[in-house]
């Protein structure tokens, strides 16, 4: 029995996963949690929308009842092409026939001075809960302390699905929960700022979504600057390109996507953006047997132009991947990857979101938000957790609870 | 408007608030956390039958529609009884005319050497969240590196309701997860050892209760062992009285509680076990304005005993220190407090509990699982809770599926 190692237990790790076995293929998924998390979700985990246990998966559950499929908790650290093994971190080795990578991607911070060190991401669990435990350590000093030497403010760097969704949320919670059940403090001063370097939001849609996207933020309160670039952050603040500064004791990237050193040190090909270079039908170029999947691929769609890192071509990636193993085993001819574009979607708010489906289809506001709502709940990995979230979104609707307010840890 | 000062937001200072509120106080509830846990139930997020989010509860949100409450979030460091302050940890004091001190406890190692450096309680949310990491991080070591030089042992002691529970949900877990989702690792490694010093488990029930718990915890085969003291805890096991050498890297200590330094620096008077000296009226010996209500209160019940420290006591006596700030203030009498009995229960297992009603009544096996079942789903403090916690209990009841088994932080 071929051995398939996969590394990554994200969408594009998982899908190959499933595409493999029941084939007669003996399958290790390896990752550094024990669970799967559904990253389209963290934003809100970040503003106590949901629960993290909401959007995250222990993998071994996933792997039930899967044919010859294993589980190794572990992190990547070399992979020896000679003897066709990967090495953990934890020194031991795991011998492949075939090997898929699909480790995904860490926040890209474009050589912004200070931005690694003072901003926060909000691309794994341990940094959506950070998040949220700030918001909630801020709002709480200010009710403690008063308005006079602290800053509300909070800032989203980046105008692309992340930060819009994630800017949408700070608004709610800002204009919902902080009335409620922080009557003290003035909704006004917890502003919250969208920067985008760009002339529109949301730059992969259409002009017409960009501009709904911004009207619906700007009627939230949100104030966004278009056309502006970060040039430094520090541990007050924001520089601007124009030497504007914005003090604010929270600053959240979600500008980009790049890849992790871990992943530039394993001796593979890359291009520019570090993502991993990969022939046509996703074989790491010069490797016969290693495959790279999602977010750390550099896959190229139409027009030479990468395709994005969002959930649906790390899904496709995977699946093709799994796909050419079975042809070469076969002894068949591989075949280029084509990305179906099934659309994508980023909401803004209670009622407000936009879609773009393909084939010029286009929608706003309610239907847009249920379509969303819907596409979510449903790609929910586990039962259980699709009714919790379930749960938890239609509670947050009837009573704008914001049930997971608490603040964890230290 | 009189100013009561509340520390401590869980069932004895949160009752209390309850009754004073729409009074024409002014109550002010403190609290390190910005939550309330439900701690009857931690054993169950150590143990990855509920979420974390399911166990806690945001005080701001439970204190929505109340007259004159606030909350602070803050750590109590002093109490000025001249000029009727108490002073926080960050410096800030804010002044009373009554104070109700509810801070609770914190776990009583009895001076076992090693024990508090070595042993793991479940008295927090953040501890269990880390008994729950320990747990499924030594799994998963197995998993990946096999038994040899690893020992999968868990020893809880104390063999009280705390470690009855928790050594109930660990056998349930092991016999149940471990085969679903570790099928390599052999369940009968996972050992989970019971000790007690007493010659019975549950001694604040029946003995015919303690031979029933005995009985079902050794039919999901755990080891007990009566009569057996600890003598000391060191990194890699525990030492019994008798000189026997458990190796263990997992010791979880439910023996007992105690008071924290932080309480014994107040200045106020104290018993033995270092809970506050009470009047029998619930006020601190020697202070007109201070109350003590809850796990921290050295309140007396009949017999010279003091009461028990547990969720049904710290509501009472919240609600008595409530009682009496009011007959204060109406130049009435104040009462002493009068412990009812409402009976206590404790869980093994998956339809295995034992309850005991006072009047004689006791109830084992399925009825008394479904009954201490309704009565935690019902006295959970929130709708969206509760909802959460039932769809949790219901799922893990149908499926077995153990969802929050995931590996947080670090």
């Amino acid at each position: 029995m071929k051995r398939v190692v996969i590394v990554g237990a994200g969408f594009a790790g998982l899908s190959a996963m499933e595409a493999l076995q029941g084939h007669g293929y003996s399958v290790t998924v390896i990752d550094r949690h024990n669970f799967a998390t559904f990253q389209p979700l963290l934003y809100q985990v970040a503003t106590a929308g949901l629960n993290p246990g909401d959007v995250a998966f222990p993998v071994r559950t996933l792997l039930r009842r899967r044919q010859n499929v294993k589980f190794r908790q572990g992190i990547l650290e070399k992979i020896d092409t000679d003897t066709q093994r990967v090495i953990l971190a934890d020194g031991v080795s795991l011998p492949y026939d075939y090997l898929i990578l699909a480790v995904g991607a860490t926040t890209n911070y474009f050589g912004v001075p200070g931005a690694a060190e003072y901003c926060r991401a909000i691309y794994t669990l341990d940094e959506a809960i950070e998040v949220r435990n700030r918001v909630f350590e801020m709002f709480e000093w200010v009710a403690a302390h008063g308005l006079k030497d602290y800053n509300l403010t909070t800032v989203v760097v980046g105008g692309g699905a992340t930060g819009v969704e994630m800017a949408g949320a700070l608004a709610e919670l800002k204009s919902r929960a902080l009335t409620t059940d922080y009557p003290t403090i003035d909704p006004d001063a917890a502003r919250v700022v969208l920067i985008e370097a760009q002339d529109r939001l949301l730059g992969a849609f259409s002009p017409s979504l960009s501009r709904y996207a911004l009207r619906e933020l700007k009627s939230r309160g949100v104030e966004v600057r278009l056309d502006t670039a970060v040039k430094s952050v520090t541990e007050t603040g924001v520089e601007l390109g124009n030497g504007e500064f914005i003090e604010s004791n929270l600053i959240v990237w979600g500008a980009g996507v790049g890849v992790s050193e871990e992943v530039r040190s394993l001796g593979l090909p890359h291009l520019r953006s570090g993502r991993i270079e990969v022939e046509p039908d996703l074989r790491v170029k010069g490797f016969a047997n290693i495959f790279a999947a999602g977010d750390v691929a550099g896959t190229m769609g139409t027009g030479d132009k990468p395709i994005p890192q969002l959930a649906q071509p790390a899904i496709q990636t995977g699946q093709h991947a799994a796909k050419m193993i079975k042809a070469i085993e076969a002894d068949e001819e591989t075949a280029p990857f084509r990305y179906k574009d099934k659309g994508t979607m980023a909401t803004i708010g209670r009622r407000a979101a936009v879609a773009e489906l393909g084939a010029g289809i286009k929608l706003t506001g309610s239907s847009a938000w249920f379509a969303w709502l819907a596409l979510h709940v449903m790609t929910l990995l586990g039962v259980r957790n699709r009714l919790s979230v379930l749960l938890n979104w239609s509670w947050h609707y009837v009573s704008w609870g914001r049930g997971p307010r608490v603040i964890l840890g230290g």
